[in-house]
């Protein structure tokens, strides 16, 4: 079905790894008559001009929301607010707001309080991603087998919650609707406290005396690499979800540290068997994961995913 | 330099993922005179001749290393001390034993009493794994281009310690060499650490509600999974690591859960700039982990190394 415009004219409002990768669906696929694409720097404009995957950039949120069917906010999630007073005036009667953020209640109170009536928002949200930043990193199978959670508010116009959720469809995703909490609460586990984790852990290291930390990175290989790779994300996009998803992830967190004292005890008290216990518990998840299918990371064309 | 015999006779105690793939370079290079593998079930002795990895097998410690020139401990480093015990009255004068085990000192403090004069102990640890076990798990190069580290005491005949560093270059990898205490603190946090976070997690989603839990499995993509695979690990060994490294992990497990405690504060209070400072300096240490090239992990013949 390739070559059917779903939407007239789409506006991406930031355009870095995960806009980029949709914006290469689009145009693979010619799902839309025209793209623009909104960016703060001259650099990231430019970049989605030469890569085409926009018809034209502007820095101006106005601008760029203006005649669009189906706008698609993919800035960090902290700058959501400031943009939807920016392009509250300018949508049009109908148009379809949507945005790929990590954290699914703040936004929607972020955004919905400046929308005219007769837009609908459709948050979504794609369980897809590398470490890697900015419309370069993009790729056309990034979505591809993965999830794609959309948390519509109740009475928002199915109509456009189809809408949106074809226009994914078209990228390989595999299309779910949550309730936005519940989704809050599992990304909070699945992927905010793994992160903040990783984080953690690497900055622990930076700390180390230099001969230790040098030490550190040449002996990568035994498990610390992947820490570092998740740490090697977006810090901005981090900080906002964070500071977004601050309940769930803290009483996440909460859970983690009272589970990790308890290791702490063990290895004290040199308790072998509830050790070996929980380590081989944790394995059955492994084969849950491998089962359900998700456990092949993604892989841009040309490289490993891990390899910048 | 293939074919050239740099031991008459090898012995491996213990022929898992390590052992297994250790075995196949020698077989492959020719690198042995023969081959016994000892193991505790017959299916492990059964695979091993199978998969021609050894010339005899038997489960029986002293009938192993009776004559032979070379003794490789591959199995969980809690059983070293019974194991060398057990083997102790077989060692032939001038025989080597080496091992492969992730922690060193306790190592030592386990093997050496029981060895009798004139056989030396060359303790290694080769900075190379996958998430999974046993001998069909093993691969000609796992350990290409990673790190091997050799613990030898001071006063250990230097003959035989380049005679185990010889092996390991056959392997394709690069040799160094540190004291014991040091290479514990250096894999306390660069892998002991982290897999006892992943193991924590991994077992704080164990122990969620079902419907939560079942999410987690399905949402694994967004960050979840990596821990998955490293909380895959062998339960046994890693019990083992954790009781024998206790100290070191316990001290970089203190720093992590101060660092960890920072965090939440930062989170709770909404300390944006906080957050981000931390999560940009990370990032350096993904970029000197690319430099020295540890940031690509290995991939078994045929497929996906997180693929079972």
């Amino acid at each position: 079905m390739a070559g059917d415009i779903l939407f007239n004219k789409i506006a991406f409002i930031g355009i870095g790894l995960i806009g980029s990768s949709l914006a290469r669906v689009i145009r693979r696929d010619g799902l839309a008559g025209s793209i623009v694409a909104c960016a703060r720097t001259e650099q990231t404009r430019q970049t989605a001009l030469d890569l085409d995957l926009a018809d034209s950039a502007t820095g101006d949120v106005a601008e760029a929301v203006n005649d669009a069917d189906l706008i698609v906010l993919c800035t960090p999630i902290g700058a959501y607010g400031a943009i939807a007073k920016q392009m509250s005036a300018a949508l049009k009667p109908g148009a379809i707001v949507t945005d790929v953020g990590s954290v699914k209640r703040s936004v929607i109170e972020a955004v919905t309080p400046h929308l005219p009536p007769g837009v609908h928002f459709v948050p979504s949200h794609p369980i897809a991603g590398t470490e890697n930043s900015g419309p370069e990193a993009g790729f056309d199978s990034l979505f591809e087998d993965r999830w794609l959670v959309l948390t519509p508010e109740p009475g928002t116009d199915e109509v456009a919650v189809e809408q949106v959720a074809e226009l994914w469809r078209r990228t390989g995703s595999k299309i779910e609707r949550m309730d936005p909490d519940h989704h809050d609460q599992v990304l909070a586990i699945t992927s905010h406290v793994p992160h903040l984790i990783a984080y953690t852990i690497v900055g622990t290291a930076t700390d180390l005396e230099d001969r230790l930390k040098s030490e550190v990175v040449k002996f990568a290989a035994s498990g610390f690499r992947d820490f570092t790779r998740i740490a090697a994300s977006d810090p901005v996009m981090w900080r906002d979800i964070f500071l977004n998803n601050k309940d769930a992830v803290l009483e996440m967190l909460g859970r983690l540290t009272e589970d990790l004292s308890g290791l702490q005890r063990a290895i004290r008290d040199g308790d072998g068997d509830g050790l070996e216990a929980l380590f081989a518990r944790t394995r059955e998840i492994r084969r849950s994961v491998i089962e359900a299918g998700q456990h092949i990371p993604p892989t841009p064309p040309g490289g490993d995913a891990s390899d910048d």
